[in-house]
């Protein structure tokens, strides 16, 4: 692609200051940029480059030195860059078509320009939106529709009946609608309980590699609009995720639990079932998560405490070498001061008898 | 399905109380069930629709207020509930046959009745029970052994030479067999040791989604029938799991550790290598477990400790903070103590000089 | 596979002591070994077999009593075992060939001796080395590279443009540039960070299954050769790994984090972004790495510490409770001495009055 500065303002919502005309074909780091390229300085331990980067123009906060580069004026830098980064790398999508080499019901729906590619299997009544692109290796069961415009990495695996809305990317192995892990004790044996429900997932999720959403036991597990989740997270059946909330790597959120809105969850959290975690609550790397969590707070550690409990704790935690050591020290003086103590009074009451 | 009480009752183990002849159709939640449908209690939040539900009869325990509502009396409402959803919403078994869009090794043996869907491959020798479902993306490799009415969903992966019993049901994505993680130090590099042992899987054992049990190096990884396992579960190679044992998602068993009979393991557990966990064991969430348990010991925490010893060990670090100022106060309070006997011993000492 | 214990000591660097021409036929425990095999003692719980095998040699570190059995003597026992068992059980290569039932792209490269199952897919201008095999359900996306002899399991999948070196091994469901998780903030949204590196994975490399290795955002996320990666483990976006480093099931590694050359990262261990780990570290289960480790630290424990302050931490987190009791019973001391003292000073007091 080529554009000039003004049209990139234009395009990603920012404001062109340099010479009118200037054309932009690339985008590169500040140390590796060249002629043409515009970049960019998220990081502060490359502001060292900026005096001799070859770039043409930078992307930059308002108030930012950038010296006379031509710049690209914005107040969220790093999200312009990414809206630029899309304009100019955002991958051809796959030609429109299904292959032969791939198993599509006749009862199952494909909208127009999507394409399935050899391997894929489309179960009966199945709906797949227009735009949407399977690879190699999806299953897509009986009754279960996608939105226009998804992307399923080879080897998704979607389940009956279970919904996914429009732009919808689903990385390799993601596992939608597979059985909630419910049995119910029989004796010392175990009976499963089927899992009636399903999986409903709004638009412009990304589930990423081999994480797996469970279906309900009844009703459904429902992510939200705008949620994100990363490799190897287990969402339990009967979990609600509220819009836009992130989660990282290696968590799992066990049954019936409910986050809110724009939540943020770290890798290898774990959050047991049947809680409500409130819109715009963090929760750190590692937190194990026992109890509601309100609106807004920032959970740390095993079991999950508020920031100043968890620094209080760690703080104490570390001085906790000194203390014992402390407490020795005092029981020593102590039994010193009752050894003197009694002499003095033996000599008192000797004194006095 | 339709069904008088009296015929559900018979079914399921269970005594009817009500109109002889009274027909149900389906099952549903108290606060949705309509005429025709029976309904449950098991949570007592539900409590308050039990005057006004609509549901043609409930499952209750004996001596449970029901009001006049028909009923199903069962000392196991929830086990009753589940064999009765069961009842009505089984979804039926695949049709059988071998789809031409499947490859299965001309010496492999597909059972009577069993269903092979496009995309799956069946290797040299390996054996299918009867009426066992393999779903598109399904790998048996050569020798493997299948018992009669599994399922396997898509992408579940068996490598050459496992054993799997009768009903095994594995969700999508499984893999059994493959290598355990071995290697022998050779100088900086790691040499690897074949892992020429299988995985054996007894009868009714459930495997869920992205779950991996690894072969053993000689031997068998062995899981024993009736166990089930939630997502995202690594079982390492020469790994024994007993009987009706239960473990949920994210959690890993280290090489040679053996788990007793009707062990209970929760979510994000790790268990250390060639350690035994006794029957009737219960790890809670996150436990990190470092020696052998004793049957029916029941362990938390990071390093995982008895009951008894871990709310201890919470009482006292919830109380640290008090402890460390406690500590400080009697700082001061032995200081000020020794000035004070000092100046009374200098006196008495004068007194005494 | 037949061959004398002298031929062996050749093969494997080892000194024959025995009979010329002793012909070993196997390799089988010390309790199971029959007359042509040779076994070994890895484990001293099996010493009391020695007296009674039924092996005809043993593989034995120099100064080993082992009585007059005849022995195969080396310095590194274990790794001389891996090498022999490698020497007699190592399964066959499947024949070559491209199986009509994958799809191959046309513009795809697929070298000499190459194994392609049925049901894999090889995209455009993707290059497979000599004597690789790609067993079912694999995907190879476009302008990937793989090396010489290189074995991908079942429903491995490797996208476009990543890069493998020779005798790479994937278990089962790995995949291998998936997109990293990169969102930047656009007021309560996230706007996908398009990934626009690649993978580059060494030679020798072993990843097992469902493991996960992101693409990077730019430039490339780097396995260098002899890593060897437990189950489940996942390497975020621009992870670098030293060679022969290897890291056990459950793992995570955040975005951007280096590690060294052979570290050796023990199961469920977390470890934060942008950090690094210095060569030969050793990160013990479950540790949560925070901060930059430095080359040869052993760190233990949850925020991961050294092991001289983690043992004086259990030490004192096991004398807590003893603690608690202590700082009571000095509190009571001390206040009884107060009393006393005050008396005592009253009394003077009431003397000096």
């Amino acid at each position: 692609m080529r554009a000039t500065l003004e049209e990139l303002a234009g395009r990603v919502g920012a404001k062109a200051i340099g010479p009118a005309g200037l054309v932009i074909t690339g985008v590169n780091t500040i140390d590796r940029a060249g002629e043409g390229e515009i970049t960019f300085l998220t990081n502060l331990r490359y502001a060292r480059y900026l005096s001799r980067t070859k770039a043409s123009a930078i992307i930059a906060a308002p108030g930012t030195d950038t010296g006379d580069l031509p710049r690209l004026e914005t107040d969220n830098p790093y999200l312009t860059l990414a809206k630029i980064v899309a304009e100019y790398y955002a991958p051809p999508r796959p030609e429109p078509g299904v292959d032969p080499g791939s198993f599509v019901d006749p009862t199952a729906e494909v909208g127009e320009g999507a394409r399935v590619f050899p391997g894929v299997y489309v179960g009966p009544r199945a709906r797949i939106g227009p735009g949407t692109v399977l690879y190699p290796g999806v299953f897509i069961g009986q009754e279960a529709s996608l939105g226009a415009d998804c992307t399923l990495f080879p080897n998704v695996v979607v389940l009956d009946r279970c919904r996914l809305g429009d732009r919808v990317i689903c990385q390799p192995g993601v596992v939608i609608g597979g059985d909630g892990f419910g049995f119910a004790p029989d004796g010392d044996k175990w009976f499963k309980i089927l899992q009636l429900g399903v999986v409903e997932i709004g638009d412009d999720v990304e589930l990423q590699a081999n994480s797996c959403v469970d279906r309900a036991a009844l009703g459904a597990t429902v992510i939200e609009s705008g949620v994100k989740a990363d490799n190897l997270v287990q969402l339990a059946h009967n979990v609600h995720v509220g819009r836009d909330s992130v989660i990282a790597a290696l968590t799992g959120v066990a049954g019936s639990t409910t986050i809110g809105r724009h939540a943020v969850i770290a890798a290898q959290v774990g959050i047991a079932g049947h809680l409500h975690i409130g819109d715009g609550a963090t929760l750190t790397a590692r937190a194990a998560v026992m109890n509601d969590v309100d609106p807004g707070d920032i959970m740390y550690g095993i079991p999950a405490r508020r920031r100043r409990e968890t620094l209080r704790l760690h703080v104490d935690l570390n001085r906790l070498p000194e203390t014992t050591r402390k407490v020795r020290d005092l029981e020593r003086q102590v039994a010193d001061l009752e050894r003197r103590l009694s002499l003095l009074m033996d000599g008192e009451e000797g004194k006095d008898g």
